[in-house]
């Protein structure tokens, strides 16, 4: 069992919020709003999904990368890598 | 009439899309996958906002700025300072 | 002459201060300091480094992108693509 | 003894070279280049930094935490926490 299953609802309720924050995206353009405000929302909408992308990199730290350098400290540092690696591919998205 | 209006159906296209994606990722969490999975599913999305809000500032700045500058060139200075500020909310989204 | 040439003095100062910053980073490492006093110190230098990029492009948009779509708006266009590329850099960096 | 006092050379020498393109950029801007030539260098050193930064949150994950959590599991927990916030950190530059 993954480490975040016990937080489930809490992402999914914050992933459903993020889906309708990006229909109400939609609306804006539709609406023709100013683009600023489009611009604002979308750094509004990026910042929620970093938040689940680190609400899940701390739980991966303490359940999969803990478990795996328990069974052994080489799988625990290649999942480590692995970790910032993911890490990586945030910072630059 | 807004800048972006030409490319509605261009942002609609890629906010759906965008949208699909973010259903995804509450799918994969339903289904527990694997962390760093999900994590670069939501890179992924990150940057597929990015693009959408980097073609509107690309419009924004080729029509209202453009016609701000013809009115005042005061009021095309406010309006590049606000779009410099919204570029500085995606950084530090 | 560059838009930025007036704030020449202003950014010198800024990216002097960096450079000390990029040094202290040299000295906690030396003297290794704990990881995290180290990161912190790390975002505080890339905003710093961002600060300067976004004072540059205020300029730019309203110096030399201006410049360009008085003579010609197609030229004006390029240049706008031109410098939501560098912020797609930034963003991506 | 901090985990990257072993990679201590390595950091040093990046930095070093991170300084020397922060007195470059103060080079470009003495000598009025392009603004998007000097946004492109910005962009690359700031990627030099979080290349840093996240070489150093590899090692603290496989030293200072995985110690942490064999000390006490909730000394890890708080110190993965910790981690999570700087790459907050980081991201929010």
């Amino acid at each position: 069992m993954r480490g975040y299953s016990m937080h489930k609802d809490d992402y999914q309720r914050r992933l459903a919020r993020i889906e309708g924050q990006v229909r109400g995206l939609a609306r804006m353009i539709d609406e023709e709003q100013y683009c600023i405000d489009v611009l604002t929302q979308i750094a509004s909408v990026t910042r929620a999904l970093q938040g689940v992308g680190l609400g899940l990199l701390d739980e991966h730290l303490g359940h999969c990368v803990r478990e795996a350098t328990e069974r052994d400290p080489g799988e625990g540092d290649a999942k480590i890598t692995e970790a910032v690696t993911a890490v990586e591919r945030l910072l630059r998205a």
